[in-house]
């Protein structure tokens, strides 16, 4: 007879949105959270770990928090969340970023799956869509298991413009986007909505689209304003709410990055599409029917993504 | 016939404590959250503000948060959090930090309460027992109001240290310190539990006096860790609790750092001693019966505070 | 300088309604809670109300429950819910209902605005369009203070079903009903989604009618099953989201029934409406183009209304 | 490679106190529900489920909540609560009670362990002590599996009349309680605090022995006004406590009934302890010295459990 034990999760980079997603994980008692970083980083990293241990007595949550650089803590993870990677820096190329980062997904893939062979793993580095299928390559895992995030927060941000537009809650406007991260974003607005009502009778078209443009400028507009570093809050959020759906079952409609076997007609990439996140993974990818510009817009994203990929071969 | 208007919390200071007290305040929709920086700070403000206010769809919780380097923004604040300060640096003198971090507080005190002259203030900046007190001159609001934070975080670090050598829940160990924080801390040993049972009966002396120790020196092991800074996830968790202890009424018996007239035999200074919060701030200080090894570390612990007061006249 | 003082929240009747919605009130903190019923009842009033404060500790909560008879225990409430009213029994006609069920929101209200003469009321007794007009009359309240409950729970049924017939979280279904309640409900299937996707995308006409001809049932399957009394969990729920968009002054897009003065055509009636509640209770009545079909079901309900509140004159 | 698969939660018995506890769980997600009862309730088990899982969009949980009285329904659950059995009726001698519920126990203990073997099982049936031993010997599962409820109740009902007391928060009162429910109980003050302070020091002997006597006639007190039935919201939130640091293998100090094999000096009989319950059910029994008073109720109490015993010889 087995005792019940407790889920675990690894977060990889233990820089701001690695923490912000350890310490989110933590408060919602989704399992113990071991924190990795290299071993370079070791004592700070253990340092932060420590902190949010410190502050779980005050906020009552149950969570082991670790801090290491040693992937034999991570062992037998349920669940992995790459945050690390680099970000571009003036004067790289978009060509560098990618295949720096790409050999940091490789080499910790590699030691994700050597202790947890198992895992299901989310990753969040940028090109998010690209380094999601270097990680899908390296780990050997069958596709439903690797997932990347960046519709949950391009769809919080969406949300966020509107529900600042309308002046009312939060919890009542909806969003949907498709494709890549950023420019290459499709938004869907007809299946956006405000207490179910489509925006679109809402707000007029001139300000939806000001919104729209914000959304896929979102991850630059706190670039800019930060003046040194990303965004880390929402992305945060974002990890933990995909963490969420799969380690509670919850079958939630989300919108992930997912491998296509002909899905939109695509083959072989990882893309943006709508997705029931649960126990498995990624338990389905629903296809919906497009308007002919929404294609193409999802052709063009899709494209860029190729693009990337070409440069990883 | 008055609306229902939600609360609202000004914390003033956006670094890594700042920024976090202002996540988890609207995480638990304490009220909508004002976020303060100087001027020189106004866009990374702003920039740390909007992306939580991003998270907020994704986590759930209805709280404007808005950042901004313009006291006026904090107008009508019910509670105003002050983590505002700098650090002391490597050859810099203990009477300097106090005097230049005392200025700091004069002079946010100045704008706080002149735009919210019935407002609450919770002060965390170090050496804190000084600086709330600097506060509180400044402020002329009566002495329930103006409150300090130490006692909460040295628990909630003595508390976690307990949980782990015990390997049991942390929601069912408390811990209880008197005094000033860190070094000048008085822990109360034999009113610190694991489930109601008394520690000692549980924990051997020894590793308990090592524990006592590590709870004291519990800020620079983070400080240690980190490399570059100090901490923030446990300081702006404790708080957390004692803002909400306050906007909620919830009458929490809590350590604060309140001005005593007579208790415990000090007159005219801020010390930590266990209190009642609520919605009148401090609304008791709760005297305890001290042993007289205890009243001595107290009166050590006084007494330092009034050193680093004398430093101020 | 005035303290903060915690919500305070009647409920009126504590049957298996308003019992619920006071524990769910108060586990969600939402102030303090006093639980009323006649008389006759006070003991057993007091007994629901003190068992769920002894819940208070295990669950964490922080609210005073307590139960009375005596209004003068609601004075200075500020938010009132009525819960009160009998159930239609075999061979009781419609007429009988409305007139006895009318007599007791004209007492309770007396005593409820008397006490608290600067509430918000929120009305569940059945039929409750009517029920709420009654309640308005008698309390010589503005009409964004008087509101009815019956589209939350309407949505919150459809929901279930929908979500159940996708095998999808609930968190990502929304729904949307007009007009009255149950059988006079007017369910937008268009304004409903599963994850931002038009369910007529997803679920086959058929079977959707079917689920909103279940939804309109949906009181009289739980009472076919219950075989003796009626729903009460999800009722308390919906009242309790009411409650908290109010308290909160979260600004939600909710369903409510709301006076009408010329809104979607009708003038002087009580009628379920999309709304936007907050701190002013109805903040806005948010008007929709109906397509024909639409207009028609709705001149229905508002017909039905008006045929009951014409057995009130 | 396996899918992460919600925890399952069976209750059996579908009245006040098993339906509340279905909800409490379905509120925390603590797995899927199952609500059990006698084919003859079989619908109104079913009415009860439905009107639970229709408030969950509201409250925003996920978890299938079902009613049945067919066990197979309850198959590879984790944990199972009972709740099941009869209330001493006016008239009924207690070995009639002792029989009956015994029978109650043992033949649904052997439908649980049929279909879920290596579950765990809490139980609350009266006299709790002496059905938890029916329900072990039924079972033949491991001791640690077979728990039975009393002191988390005990300790709530004494934690909610000292924070009455004293005028604090619920949050920060600790009790401690031995032995059987009720008149059996004994009640260790000097393991009971307000923020960690002992009572004796903030309340007089007198009150604090009529709090005392208060907590041992809890359950009378409750079932005195009710008028009709007995408590079932505290005694809800009990169980759900004990299933929550299970499921969630939080290693909690918990009051359990626990089979005794040399503890305290008692043998072969099940008694309320302090125990630490995690993810193997009682991990622990801790053992405290008593004073001689102490121990002497505590026998007391074991002889009652025994003489209840023996009546089922």
């Amino acid at each position: 007879m087995m005792a019940i034990r407790r889920n675990k999760v690894s977060v990889i980079g233990a820089g701001f949105t690695g923490a912000t997603t350890a310490l989110m994980l933590a408060q919602k008692e989704l399992g113990d959270v071991v924190l990795v970083d290299i071993p370079d980083m070791e004592d700070p990293t253990k340092g932060k770990a420590l902190d949010m241990l410190e502050a779980s007595p005050v906020q009552g949550f149950d969570a082991k928090v670790t801090g290491t650089s040693d992937y034999k803590d991570t062992k037998d993870s349920d669940l992995v969340i790459i945050t690390a990677g680099i970000a571009r820096k003036p004067g790289m190329s978009r060509d560098d970023l990618v295949n720096t980062n790409s050999k940091i997904m490789k080499s910790v893939t590699k030691e994700i799956v050597k202790n947890s062979p198992d895992c299901f793993i989310v990753v969040l580095t940028n090109p998010v869509d690209a380094m999601t299928y270097s990680v899908f390559q390296e780990a050997g895992l069958p596709k439903n298991r690797v997932i990347g995030q960046s519709g949950v927060l391009d769809t919080a941000r969406f949300r966020t413009f509107v529900a600042e537009e309308l002046n009312v809650s939060i919890k009542d406007v909806t969003g949907f986007v498709l494709g890549g991260h950023g420019d290459d974003m499709v938004p869907l607005t007809r299946y956006s909505f405000a207490g179910g009502i489509p925006l679109e009778k809402l707000i007029s078209k001139e300000r939806l689209d000001a919104i729209v443009e914000r959304t896929r400028k979102g991850g630059g507009e706190i670039v800019g304003l930060l003046g040194n570093g990303s965004a880390y809050y929402a992305p945060a959020a974002s990890l933990v709410q995909m963490a969420e759906a799969i380690l509670k079952d919850q079958r939630r409609i989300l919108p992930s990055i997912a491998y296509l076997e002909g899905e939109y007609g695509y083959d072989g990439i990882y893309l943006g599409v709508p997705t029931i996140l649960g126990g498995n993974g990624i338990e389905e990818v629903i296809e919906l029917e497009l308007t002919e510009e929404e294609k193409q817009q999802l052709d063009k994203s899709a494209d860029s993504v190729k693009n990337v990929l070409n440069v990883l071969k």
